[in-house]
């Protein structure tokens, strides 16, 4: 996070309870926090990390709260109970699911368990990061691969490059794409994993698969019976909504679960994330709110982009990439002053932004900001 | 946690809110848990754990509940100004403080950023296994030093190893020692750190630093300013009672902590996590609490090991060693028919349990349980 957009989110004073430290008389940082700039107690809108908007639902919650008094205890039984429900849903054996600290800790496991002397890391310009952040303490040669100009995978390079040697190759596809939020077709991968050699491994990423509508799109599960190759990673983070309990899974052959699971931290997962996610997982109600609020802001954000003349990326997730016709850094202090903290960088798109979608409410005052900063030029 | 061990939790149902796979009929969990063997819904005595009886503070579970609402956000603002809390109450910088989830996190951290070819890993036998596990997907070689008869760190054949050559040395140091409960004297620590060459470098474990009343230990933190090669980790799953929420910290120098990082998972921590440990963190009461019951505790286990002439090993902690006089799986076994859950396997020292001190009341009932053991000619 850039320090204009952190000075901005005003929520992080009192929220570490007890923080005589922070924000107090003489801490640095409270100059900045009640200074001129702060915002009202809830902060600014928060459209900058493709979070689901609606918050925790009220079932996780009551199961979050009655698993508080586990607080104390080390949380290994209901993990496991929490993989054995994620199994039967998935209909996998036991062994084949991995828990992590959101879906960020099953892709450094993948990154981890699979690096190898002369390993390549293919992935496609723009994705989402934490894996090229990842393997900057590993022994890869990263190759990058820009999207093609309809903004899928370019599947056909990727392969040439992760097939041009007999060296492992970790190929890493998400789908959808962050932060384009536009798709790859899966028969097209579904061709690519049928006939690749043992050598290349597939670590797809699925993180917003259930805001997909478009029916081109489907999950690569199907394959890990058979390819020992396939690591399908999913959250809690996106339409379950909680990013901030960190858990997510990862489902393989049970060799390949079993090596990643030895790069697990000890112990990983929080037990009222246990909790929440039990609660939460294929609550078909919360799932289709979810879908539903994110629709009525996709197209009032969409009409608004298309009223202004700047251009989009076509969705099917909870966020898309617009134009803004100037420069980022820029546009995202203007958005903050106004109240809404939008996406990061995505090199090289540095004149597009990344918006995650709120709120319809949210949403309609900030096309109305869009406007605004239309009337004054900016974009 | 062996089967017998889980079976017997009871705790695992119902936990995984809205778990209908789980326990339901038709569950192949369910006839184990519902069997005749099970306990009461509290479930047995966890005395297996080294965690803190008296579960989460009044004041963190407040905090904690107050944080609800940032579940479905991510963690950066928090998590920094956690952060901030522990550098300024550790009079350190910023950038010297690495939160992980747990301890375990921490030391995992290191385990991986301190790898090389040749590096060796000194640690003692027994000692906390965790870095043992780490260190299997790592390239060191693991010399192990029995401690010393007194149950002591063997300082001097630790150093003879990890300076024999120049290749790189991590050393773990658990201090007070997990699973004895012993601790190694500070001031000779400190004489091999003053001395050690920079290719030595100590990672210090302080998990129970907190519970120590023996003045011939301290922290190994004042060495941080000056020595790139020493890391102090510390924990909130101990004194602070949060093992379920997973956070703990390590100090180091700033380039130390740097070069950790890379090796932290994105977003590690839990936002209610981190609002319960700022909640927590240097709660005079609640640690005086803590330690007050782990004493009662301790008096009353020692008076009824002295009385059956069970050897125990001297306790700085939260958790003793003591003899049992036969084998150590049926001991566990039939503890856990009596309702209570002891320590696991601490090779070689199988014919010793590792015993957590759990409430008074419940010390009682397991010390009338060790006398009735004894009238049974099982210990």
């Amino acid at each position: 996070m850039r320090r204009r957009d952190f000075i901005r989110t005003g929520t992080f004073t009192g929220l570490v309870a007890g923080a005589g430290g922070i924000g107090g008389a003489g801490d640095p940082l409270a100059a900045i926090v009640g200074g001129p700039a702060r915002r009202t107690a809830a902060g600014p809108v928060r459209l900058s990390s493709n979070e689901n908007p609606l918050g925790i639902s009220p079932a996780a919650k009551d199961a979050l709260v009655e698993a508080v008094v586990l607080s104390n205890r080390y949380p290994a039984d209901q993990h496991r109970a929490l993989v054995g429900k994620l199994a039967a849903a998935h209909e996998v054996a036991e062994n084949q699911v991995v828990l992590g600290t959101g879906s960020a800790e099953v892709l450094q496991m993948a990154v981890q368990a699979f690096a190898a002397p002369r390993a390549k890391l293919v992935m496609a310009e723009p994705t989402y990061e934490a894996v090229t952040n990842y393997q900057r303490t590993e022994a890869y040669e990263l190759i990058r691969v820009p999207l093609t100009s309809g903004h899928e995978h370019d599947l056909d390079r990727m392969r040439e490059v992760a097939e041009s040697s007999g060296h492992p190759a970790l190929v890493y596809l998400c789908n959808p794409n962050n932060p384009t939020a536009t798709i790859t077709p899966s028969a097209a991968i579904d061709a690519w994993i049928a006939d690749a050699p043992e050598h290349v491994f597939f670590l797809s990423d699925e993180a917003y698969i259930e805001y997909v509508e478009d029916e081109r799109l489907w999950s690569s599960l199907p394959w890990i019976g058979s390819k020992r190759n396939v690591l399908v990673v999913r959250t809690f983070s996106k339409i379950y909504g909680l990013a901030g309990l960190r858990i997510g899974y990862g489902i393989a052959h049970p060799d390949t679960a079993a090596r990643l699971s030895d790069f697990a931290s000890r112990n990983n997962i929080n037990q009222l994330a246990i909790a929440a996610a039990g609660a939460s997982f294929r609550d078909e109600a919360l799932m289709e709110k979810s879908r539903k609020v994110n629709r009525q802001s996709r197209e009032m954000v969409e009409a608004t982009l298309g009223e202004l003349g700047l251009e989009h990326m076509p969705t099917q997730a909870n966020f898309l990439m617009h134009r803004i016709n100037g420069d980022l850094a820029t546009y995202r202090g203007r958005m903050a002053e106004a109240g809404f903290l939008v996406g990061r960088d995505f090199p090289p798109m540095l004149d597009w932004n990344r918006l995650s979608f709120g709120l319809p409410e949210d949403m309609g005052r900030f096309c109305d900001t869009l406007r605004g900063f239309r009337g004054k030029g900016w974009i």
